[in-house]
């Protein structure tokens, strides 16, 4: 564990780093690299350009921090870094990674880099890598780590004790999970109460057999879920036949609810789902972002066309066009807010969707309360602006806001629920949704309260 | 470590219980609840409605169940359980929890109700609990646990073993944190390193020195995000003399992350940051949501001040009207996606504040070029929606989508990151305030360029 460094100082090493780059200074450079923490490494890279990313990547002092370096970094710049490393310098670096971590990487090549690399791993390495590279993307089994300590029901403490002493160590190891002949999953143990029992015990005299395991198929969330739910430091996997595979620790978790969280804010925007956008070009950030927004622009040609049919009435009343932003604005954002918290509610577990009806109704309670408060103010306000010339203008105004408030809160919290149920991830583009809904329904209530009223 | 239960199994069990509560079968209730994982039991919880909450409260079987049950739930449904239990039986709880959860559940009392409580508390645990209750909320004191393992360093391997052989099971032990004659932490050691180690030596032969520590006063997010970036098991915390005053748990840290990214996403919608607005009535609910709901009626207000004000054109040229929503509501959007992007990057420590403006530079290119390429779209079809009566119109269309677009990224990327230089939550309400000032920017800018051309 070597010093490691809070956040407030991590940019006076930045610029200490930036400056030695533009000299060129790199037996320096190499020397601050050894004394940095391999995650303050990855961090900095960030913030730097292509060109100078694979210069401090180089510079590192050896594999194994190189290695460690690529175990923390974001995977569009794992790709970078690796691009034009020969596959025997990568297989160098691999030395010193998780076979999960290897498999992740390995699987970012195209597939003949990946033969390449592959004829070059360990035989004993090589089939947990191709074991995990099988596994689906985001399952239990491509995140869970082989590196575990296992032992048979049937061995002595002492001679657990010995054996633990025996592997290289490794900070993932928090319990002894214990196996029976058929590599089957039976029980496990704290290494506090393997620390104290007595040496001539058995493992199965003194496991936990009541696990709770997750299988290779689980989704990672699910796993993250359980390990946060019962605060457990790790979570084995194991097949349909219940044999052990592996486990995921509680740091993969920890990154884990972090990616998910990540992944929710930016679908939410209608972003897409890539937690590495910060690192794409513009190109690529329009590429990714451009669907959403050209959904909200046939919204908006729809909203016109609504418009564009009640345009008599405009014409007559032209100072009903003033009030178009208000009423779609203000739904948009109530709207908003009740999805996100729906959003938030079903990411957290907090919200059931077997039982909707009761949320709902609250989320339509509100916007009742609220549309009628901010209808009142906004009716009364629009009399003093446009003067009185209109007579019911402003009960137009407030009868639009409040509808359109009512009716946001409903599409808001229904938009999550439903597309929970048809099993689509709730917080896909839930927002530009929301608000492009409440664009379309919005002006059409508004105008066809206009005419029912003034006419 | 009971049988727990996947969370689609779960459901399965509430209506179990809903029925044995409908029939008043307690004893039923009771053998449930008992075989139930008390995390699993405030799960279910939620659930329910507030009569029946405690209900099943009161019939869990022992005050150690209850106070697991505690642990796990949302605060407002700890206040609501406790609100009418005797001090008497809430200290009998109380011996089952951390001195963390304690100090956090006395604060919410009534200053009086607090006194009582205390009074009940053993002399050693109450110094603790009134330490914590005296560190700020969010701080690393406030969450910190004081039931840890620390030994002198001149203690040998044995003496170590023997006495942690000596303290009660506890999940949390790790690490061993060694100190010296004043308590000042002066190393660390792993549970495997002290089993793997000779009996004769002494902790400060084998004792890691290069510790990272927390002090009582950061803040549970630098906390969370250390601990998440060095891959840690937990942080050692404190006091400005470097005297060790307790440990943040990497459970701890998994909750801190989801409460943080909660708070985030409500706040950026504008809905406060109480992570329990789901349990909280509709009226609470509208007071939480009303005020950047006020802020876009405000905003409103002055689209329709500006369009007031271009009467005249509008007048003669009354398909301007139909165009409004389009303009604000794709500015909108990709504005808020650009607000998000940031808000997210400065959340998980990608986005640097000291190196912002290539970050919005680059956000400006991505407005500019879906501007450009919407602006066309929209134009285009403005020409086929309204026939031709109007030369001109599309261009007037287009080019107010390009820049609508373009300064919507510029204010989404800006906002974040100006809260988060003036030392305010980048998250505050971005998303109502974002869509607001597109709202009064976007309608300006339509109806200036539409003058500029169309006269």
């Amino acid at each position: 564990m070597k010093k490691a460094i809070f956040s407030t100082e991590i940019s006076l090493l930045r610029r200490t780093i930036q400056r030695l780059l533009r000299r060129k200074a790199n037996t320096n450079l190499t020397k601050i690299l050894y004394k940095t923490h391999p995650a303050d490494v990855a961090l900095l890279m960030r913030g730097f350009g292509g060109v100078e990313q694979k210069n401090i990547f180089n510079l590192c002092p050896s594999f194994s921090h190189k290695a460690k370096v690529l175990e923390e970094l974001d995977e569009t710049l794992i790709e970078n870094m690796l691009l034009d490393e020969s596959s025997t310098n990568i297989s160098k670096m691999f030395l010193y990674l998780d076979t999960n971590d290897q498999a992740a990487i390995i699987s970012m090549f195209s597939e003949e880099k990946q033969k390449e690399i592959l004829e070059k791993i360990e035989a004993e390495d090589l089939e947990d890598i191709e074991e995990i590279m099988a596994y689906p993307d985001d399952s239990a089994g491509s995140v869970m780590t082989k590196e575990t300590f296992t032992l048979n029901q049937n061995t002595t403490i002492k001679e657990s004790i010995k054996q633990l002493q025996a592997v290289p160590e490794n900070d993932k190891i928090f319990y002894v999970y214990v196996l029976d002949d058929q590599e089957k999953l039976v029980g496990v143990i704290s290494l506090r109460s393997l620390v104290t029992s007595h040496n001539a015990q058995r493992l199965k005299d003194i496991m936990i057999t009541d696990i709770h395991a997750a299988t290779s198929e689980t989704d990672q969330e699910e796993v993250a879920k359980t390990v946060a739910q019962y605060n457990y430091l790790a979570l084995p996997v194991v097949n349909s036949q219940n044999k052990f595979l592996g486990i995921v620790t509680i740091d993969d978790v920890v990154d884990i609810i972090r990616e998910e969280a990540s992944e929710d804010f930016l679908q939410m925007a209608g972003v897409g789902k890539d937690r590495d956008i910060l690192l794409k070009s513009p190109l690529e950030n329009a590429r990714s972002r451009a669907p959403w927004i050209f959904a909200s622009l046939i919204g908006g040609i729809c909203a016109a066309a609504i418009i564009g049919y009640f345009n008599h009435l405009l014409q007559e009343m032209i100072v009903l066009a003033s009030f178009i932003p208000v009423i779609i604005g203000i739904g948009g954002n109530i709207g908003t807010q009740s999805s996100t918290i729906i959003v938030r509610g079903l990411a957290t577990g907090r919200v059931d969707v077997g039982n909707t009806l009761p949320l709902i109704t609250k989320e339509i309670i509100v916007g009742g309360i609220l549309g009628t408060i901010y209808g009142i103010l906004v009716g009364v306000a629009s009399e003093f602006i446009t003067g009185t010339e209109l007579e019911n203008l402003g009960m137009v105004i407030g009868l639009s806001i409040a509808c359109s408030m009512t009716i946001a809160t409903a599409v808001g919290a229904s938009v999550p629920l439903i597309l929970k149920k048809l099993n689509f991830d709730p917080a896909i583009s839930t927002g530009p949704f929301v608000t492009t809904a409440i664009d379309i329904l919005g002006v059409a209530l508004y105008f066809i309260i206009a005419s029912l009223i003034l006419i």
